[in-house]
């Protein structure tokens, strides 16, 4: 085994603090990761805190994984020591139910989460990118491209493929008209891939004070949402709507903001309920509401080739491991523009 | 003006009675259609007792008209003195939003429907199909075919064409399983279009002693959707659920029978709201809550033309017109199978 270290949540309630483990030896078709950079992901903070109940500690989390390869097993042709690479969500899958046969590991049943997932080769639970180093199955590491700035990267392999697969699904591009609800880590990527793609996009907001960042993101117009009159004058003008706000809210101001046919997508599930959407704004005009999880392996690689093509990267805050716990403050009240790296390099070796 | 009779609601408490009414002379482009059949929908319910608000009294309801062409005015060339014709929900609409150029009128946000809609030729409200004749314009009537038992068609012009028209917007056939809540009027028709397009088909009630119908009207299955076992036995295997139910109810049931990218689509306006469906039943199975909305003109068409060559009709009831209070408090017990017709040969003349 090899030893590893890290930063766990040992409980829901107290600070992450260093954490001492092991991961497997690489096997032949593994790759030995030197991590990087780490992603900060609210899903990190619910996790650490048992908020989505389920958690088993400690619990390393983090799944917006970068590094360079360490060392390949012999089956393994496509990486190399010293190349660029990423892990994202998942860290393996069945490979042989229909989800998988279709790449689209994320809904597998038996899919292999990056933390907190039952290990087969370990016999405990996964542990996540905020540590040292990882092993994982050639078919679930990512290709990085040397031309983007590393760090920045990390947050593409959740937040990016989360926004990016939705858009890709209702082929988003030039000539639609889309509308990106919430400007935090998932929403200031919707806005940079939609407006790739080549669609008019709207950002929707209820800090007046994130107006001029979002156009400088890329935003056509920013509404902010509190504002009657203002959302008033984009009724049925949307072709799609890529809601990004986890938190409770009413999906019926924005369900009528869509066109005939158009269709909102939810990408964070909210803790409480959002209130009962009126089934009226569905019925009327031919509306759906959707919802999109992460991306299989494929379309991940896609998109990090997509951004390696177009420079497209995550705007980030790069923090220290020691600083986890402020981040973990500062997300709850949003502050972060927009999203916490991890820098590993700052990670103490285990004692 | 042509005098015309009917029966109408004088307000949203009293039985529905005698009323006599004018209807405009037909114009160069109108036809004048002797009303054979006219089909009961539960909305013609709801707005004889002003249930959804806005009805201006004496309402005569009625869109599922069927009848034979008395005259045609002299810019008419498509329909001719005894010819089997149709109206459905909407007798005119602007022609010229893109609602209307794409062949969807009923979106048109000046539609006219075809009771209690303003009606710009009397300065009136629309009359509807309780009553012995109609004058429409010829780019809303429809053709029927005479190998089809007339009043057995009538429910295809509400009923049928709500729920032909999102099958076929989902592209069902042959490959797709799809569940079809709930066997009244709107179900019934949906369990027939969907066997027709060659899906499995299973059919949803709360009431066990439909099984047998069902079956008849071609459920390839029955559930009792108070069956958690019988429910579970399909978690994650429809391609599509037809949701015609429009009283409240839980559709997170629903949502979790569909498979990974499945749609449930409703078509009925519940009076109170559904509870709040669990976001996570679209999110973590990329499912989508759709709704949908009769269709529009050259879809009806296409659905009565497909009705003639597959020999498709509803499952009715002839009632005299005198009955149709009584069948209003049938309709409430769902103490119907599976559509109210008023045989309009019962219309006494005006005195």
């Amino acid at each position: 085994m090899l030893k590893s270290y890290g930063y766990a949540a040992y409980n829901p309630l107290t600070p992450l603090r260093a954490f001492q483990f092991e991961r497997r030896e690489p096997g032949p078709r593994d790759v030995l990761i030197d991590i990087l950079y780490c992603g900060v992901c609210h899903s990190d903070l619910h996790q650490a805190r048992n908020e989505w109940n389920g958690s088993s500690f400690p619990i390393v989390p983090g799944h917006e994984i970068v590094g360079k390869v360490a060392a390949v097993g012999g089956a393994v042709s496509d990486f190399r020591p010293g190349d660029s690479v990423g892990v994202g969500c998942m860290v393996d899958a069945c490979r042989t139910c229909p989800d998988c046969l279709d790449h689209q590991e994320q809904f597998c049943e038996n899919a292999v989460f990056t933390y907190n997932s039952p290990d087969a080769h370990t016999g405990k639970m996964t542990y996540g990118g905020y540590s040292n180093q990882i092993v994982v199955d050639q078919d679930f590491v990512l290709r990085l491209s040397p031309a983007l700035d590393l760090a920045a990267t990390a947050p593409l392999l959740c937040a990016g493929i989360t926004t990016y697969s939705p858009l890709r699904r209702w082929r988003i591009g030039a000539g639609h008209r889309v509308g990106i609800v919430g400007l935090g880590g998932l929403g200031h990527m919707g806005l940079k891939f939609a407006k790739a793609f080549g669609a008019e996009t709207v950002l929707f907001t209820t800090s007046p004070d994130k107006t001029a960042d979002a156009k400088r993101l890329g935003a056509d117009d920013v509404v902010v949402s509190k504002d009657p009159q203002a959302m008033s004058r984009y009724l049925k003008r949307f072709d799609f709507i890529l809601n990004t706000v986890a938190a409770a809210h009413d999906l019926d101001q924005y369900l009528a903001l869509l066109k005939r046919d158009g269709v909102m997508c939810l990408v964070g599930v909210p803790e409480k309920p959002h209130p009962a959407p009126n089934i009226g704004n569905l019925i009327f005009q031919r509306r759906a509401l959707a919802g999109s999880l992460i991306g299989g392996i494929r379309e991940t690689q896609e998109m990090l080739d997509f951004c390696a093509e177009r420079g497209i990267v995550s705007d980030i805050e790069l923090i220290p491991m020691a600083g986890i716990n402020d981040a973990y403050q500062r997300m709850l009240k949003s502050d972060v523009k927009y999203r916490f790296v991890i820098d590993m390099a700052t990670l103490a070796p285990a004692r």
